[in-house]
């Protein structure tokens, strides 16, 4: 056996994938110290994998990395086949198509180079998504460039505003359209920061993600690309979206507003909802249309295009619950925070306990907003006396704003100002359809 | 005008509604120093309301309180009609229906009362009850309880002890069922906690609220108590449940588990919603039949039932967000934490950066539980390198169980054992429903 067949395994790990005569791509039985048993396809390592674990790709079509101390036994139980890792050709490059940018950041999306490092690391270039998705040549002359490769979970506020930075410059430039690839996991706090920090958008900047990697059968990762590029290259919208499956049909990619939308589910297709507001628009895989919902933000012409990417991440987000400390409320205003979101129940509430801490927080000049932990619904600070107390106390309630939209206007309001009258003034101005305006409450509502 | 015609109000207030001649009961227009207007009937004041806000009952149903130092202007536009204060007799009790007791602890669903008062005071005797809802009386034979007053908010966890130590005293006195009416912004906090402190469950525990009071025409008060006394009454369940409308049709009451609902709308009357599970059972207002879910679980006979109240409020939940700062962490460590259920993003994750302050939580004795802030699914920290970390630090991932059961249970556990073995043991051990076991993740899912 070559050792190009263990490509990537060393040491003592590559001495026992020997003697079970294990080849990258066999299906491999692993047998824990602790009698777990992991079946599924022998991976080859990159240089970035943490090189004391052996990766198998199961049947479920997730991968999974097992220390290679806990294993009390390898055998081979069947002859895979080797995963090949030649690339197709991309196709050539069709002129007089819309130019759409596409920024990767990270994420289960560029998981063919996740296939080949067996962790997620990821990284993306035009070549490999003309390869992954050769279509897109047909739809649009793609720009693709890596800006950062982290986990979603790792990205923070500073990084939104390298990412506000990069998009802006792509829209000078004169494309038609960016399309911006991260993990899900935080996509709709990106969305809203980007919401934000671009204004009177000229053009459409879509979010784009997968829940499954593109060497799933069932992989998101090629259609949400897909009808992610059409929009940015075509769809008459002038606004920041994140662009998923609408449901479980592979029929639909649906935008749904930057400030809007949140993920709803950890795993399925279909896991980020527009809430309190419908999405912006969908583009149909077979018929390759794009429907409109209600009245979206238009292209426009970009001379009023503004970047406004600082964010100041003193901003805390804080939910409520029976038996809450309030000393956690004390502990943020000690830690240095400049503003708080409460995730209130219901219409908007915290216990009465929460009151002096509350107080100490707006006497320190640290205003103080409500939301609610419901998601769907509208606060509403009128309708009994606890409400009336806060707002008593100096707690702004934010109407229909999620809140991690909330959050994020807040670290960007305290990105554009430190007048305590201008932060409260800002948060309540709609600014990107984050918010909107109290109507009379319907019975259907 | 007598002084009974604006019966509760005093001092300056009374004098400047005598000015504008206005009697309670009467169509009133408010204008604010701020130009705001509000129109409505004058409620009469009760001793427990703010003496210094006029209350009134606006359009939408809503009560609205001012204070009488933001008042400008007060006309009399219309002459409404005297609410009416008289109760019907409650109709004659039918021998030999079921027993089933009704325990208040406050909320919207007593706002016959709250009608009276102008505010949120809740109070309910077994009168009151029949008279707002006299077909209780066909159902069951009520015997209804004031335990305790409190806005839901204010909830403790020391209130569930109480509550529960009073439903299983009921239920030792042999009733067939109890209905516990609460308000609905902390209810399924509450469900949960009496769905892991009663054992063995012989009859089902019903908790009922109301989004909407009863002297609105769209309210769900009647309805609701009406489904979770049927319920109570003749319902198969031996489990606890939340029983609130199951969609705006008026027609079905429905029975969710305690440990899988969720508060998912801040108004709408159908706004607890089942989480990755079921219904128990739905009540049939129009055919009063009783119709099950799947297989929930039966009344039985109460030789092993058994009430395990103690809660320790030393357990934090934490949302995490991009931004995140460790600290809070940190700080709860400090104030006492026992334990800590992290909200994480996706499969379940938190960033890197709080990796040093999570080491820091488990070094000190501190369980480290992890749930997903998307509320539906499951967390899985085997799919990426920030799952397989947190592992390693000693995060134990939760499965499906939602974050509010999650915290409630923790609260639970600890109430039982100090024994970190216990702990981690008996959060993952199935107690109530709460957690299902991992299934291969089917596309469906």
């Amino acid at each position: 056996m070559s050792v190009s067949e263990l490509e990537g395994y060393h040491g003592e790990i590559l001495r026992r994938l020997k003697t079970a005569n294990a080849k990258v791509g066999d299906i491999v039985k692993i047998t824990t110290m602790t009698g777990e048993v992991f079946e599924g396809a022998l991976f080859p390592r990159s240089e970035y994998g943490d090189p004391n674990h052996i990766v198998l790709k199961l049947k479920n079509g997730y991968n999974v990395g097992i220390h290679f101390q806990r294993t009390e036994k390898i055998e081979v139980v069947g002859g895979g086949q080797k995963p090949h890792f030649t690339r197709p050709s991309p196709p050539p490059k069709q002129p007089g198509l819309p130019r759409v940018a596409i920024i990767s950041t990270g994420g289960t999306i560029a998981s063919r180079v996740d296939y080949r490092t067996g962790a997620v690391q990821p990284a993306l270039t035009a070549a490999d998504l003309a390869s992954v998705v050769p279509e897109l040549a047909n739809i649009a002359e793609v720009e693709a460039d890596i800006l950062f490769s982290e986990l979603s979970e790792n990205v923070t506020p500073s990084q939104w505003k390298t990412l506000a930075e990069d998009i802006s410059r792509r829209i000078t430039e004169g494309v038609s359209g960016v399309v911006v690839s991260q993990g899900t996991d935080t996509m709709h706090y990106t969305a809203a920061a980007l919401s934000f920090a671009l204004q009177h958008l000229p053009v459409p900047v879509l979010l784009v993600g997968a829940q499954r990697s593109s060497d799933r059968p069932s992989s998101d990762a090629a259609s949400n690309l897909t009808g992610a590029v059409a929009m940015a290259a075509n769809a008459d919208l002038g606004v920041v979206g994140v662009t998923m499956h609408q449901d479980l049909s592979d029929r639909y990619i649906v935008a749904h507003r930057g400030t809007r939308v949140r993920k709803c589910h950890t795993s399925r297709r279909d896991a980020f909802k527009s809430i309190n507001s419908n999405p912006l628009a969908r583009y149909d895989l077979h018929t390759r249309q794009i429907e409109y919902f209600e009245s979206p933000p238009r292209r426009r012409s970009d001379h009023n295009f503004s970047l406004k990417p600082e964010f100041d991440h003193h901003a805390y987000l804080l939910k409520f619950y029976p038996g809450f400390d309030p000393q956690i409320i004390d502990a943020v205003i000690k830690a240095g925070a400049r503003g708080l979101v409460l995730e209130g129940t219901g219409l908007g509430h915290v216990s009465k306990y929460c009151y002096d801490s509350i107080r100490n927080a707006v006497k320190n000049d640290v205003p103080v907003f409500m939301t609610s932990q419901t998601i769907w619904g509208r606060v509403d600070l009128n309708v009994y006396v606890t409400g009336r107390d806060l707002l008593n106390l100096g707690v702004v309630p934010l109407e229909d704003m999620i809140p991690e939209t909330a959050l994020v206007k807040l670290m960007w309001v305290l990105g554009q100002t430190r007048s305590i009258d201008k932060v409260h003034g800002l948060m309540l101005q709609p600014i990107a359809g984050e918010i909107t305006e109290r109507t009379t409450i319907t019975e259907a509502a």
